[in-house]
């Protein structure tokens, strides 16, 4: 099991909006749950500017070094939407109006106003490009190559990755188990560490809290053979409980 | 105004639990504000696994074409915290025992039953570093050259933070002013980009969203000048309302 390849993905959240603070990112948490449901690992992810050098840059890099590449945000219809065009710089093909996002998009707009100089921006595609199904407005995703550029507000984007389920390839989903206990992380380290290190395939995480004054953790046992999980989750839960912790399954 | 220097700053966010899709990120958003309010830029901002090697590539990258680099995570006293030993790797420095961390941690454990291994390793900071002081619990923070190592649990971070206040040379602070309308930002997308162009120091984002099954989108203009960003927002106002649009102030 453990030989198997191990499918990754990165993330570029592009958007102004995040880097200034006026909006709290909610895409790096969707995307990276969805991509472990597809047996894909999110390796890394980066948030850049609506700046085309950047957003060029970060591509390039990201969609060598991974199996998949995903983008979200500036893919609406005003001047700082830019990542058809930063995407396009990066793969050194032209932007071209694609034919059925035009379509898709004159049928939308039908009853809302037509289509203008603004709205068929949303029909530019980097030249060689297919598209996401956008099942929740108008304008689709982009795949092209390894590359799929997704909408930058969550529910859209939720709904471009309900149509990509399951037309990825990836390997065998990360699995997970959760321990918790009202044990401060600074006493358990030694048997977080012993208990990872018999376990090759496992990763052990440690993610402490602060509730009603008191000080606790919970332990996510991640691995991608499940046998081997159900060891590492066993013998943590007896080492936390042989230190005198009584110890929740599923976390606190 | 324009002449000005920009003071940027580059954040990484270090953390499993992060890419696994586990824990919403909040560090970002709150180091962003918090930038802004110091006149300093958030640039860029990296999401990276518990991964030496990984850290180490960003720092590197991140101190060298930035102000300030901040990290959040990683410095806690579990196996997975890493953070202390990939950032003195990239530096080319030891890690060593800080004697005033280890005096805090000493005072602050007194009652907790005392310094161990894990507990002591919070003490561990690459050679030459100072302390950001933690006003929440005991281990601080680092910070060595123009990096600013913190902790994840966004309330730790925030008291870090706090206590950096005023400590860090910025420029003139990121003013903005918002406006909302009723409007699908296809529509306006021709006036803010004419806007935007009559004003060269300002940017303006778009921000739109769904409500009530009726579409709407919020603009936000952003410039260090702020006679400038007043004259942007008042001609984008006009334009707006020009165009049939009924504007909110402040956004809606």
């Amino acid at each position: 099991m453990n030989d198997q390849k191990i499918w990754t993905a990165a993330l570029i959240v592009i958007g102004d909006e995040i880097l200034s603070g006026r909006t709290q990112d909610k895409n790096i948490a969707q995307v990276a749950s969805w991509l472990n449901v597809q047996g894909i690992r999110l390796a890394e992810v980066r948030v850049v500017a609506d700046d085309m050098d950047h957003i060029a840059e970060a591509v390039n890099i990201l969609r060598a070094r991974n199996d998949y590449l995903f983008t979200t945000g500036g893919i609406g219809p005003t001047h700082d939407d830019i990542t058809v065009d930063a995407v396009a710089r990066a793969l050194g093909v032209d932007v071209v109006i694609h034919p059925t996002a035009r379509a898709i998009l004159e049928k939308y707009y039908t009853t809302r106003g037509g289509l203008n100089e603004g709205r068929l921006r949303m029909a530019r595609v980097p030249a060689g490009a297919e598209l996401i199904e956008n099942r929740m407005s108008g304008a689709p995703g982009i795949r092209i190559g390894n590359c799929y550029l997704m909408a930058g507000v969550p529910h859209i984007t939720a709904g471009m990755l309900d149509a990509l389920t399951g037309t990825l390839q990836g390997g065998a989903p990360l699995l997970s188990a959760t321990l918790g206990a009202w044990a401060p992380e600074s006493e358990i380290a030694g048997i977080l560490g012993d208990t990872e290190k018999a376990h090759e395939s496992c990763v052990i995480g440690s993610y402490p809290f602060f509730r009603s004054g008191t000080v606790g953790a919970n332990f996510v046992v991640r691995s991608t053979d499940a046998h081997d999980l159900e060891n590492c989750r066993a013998e943590l839960k007896a080492a936390l409980e042989a230190a005198g912790y009584e110890v929740t399954d599923g976390g606190i």
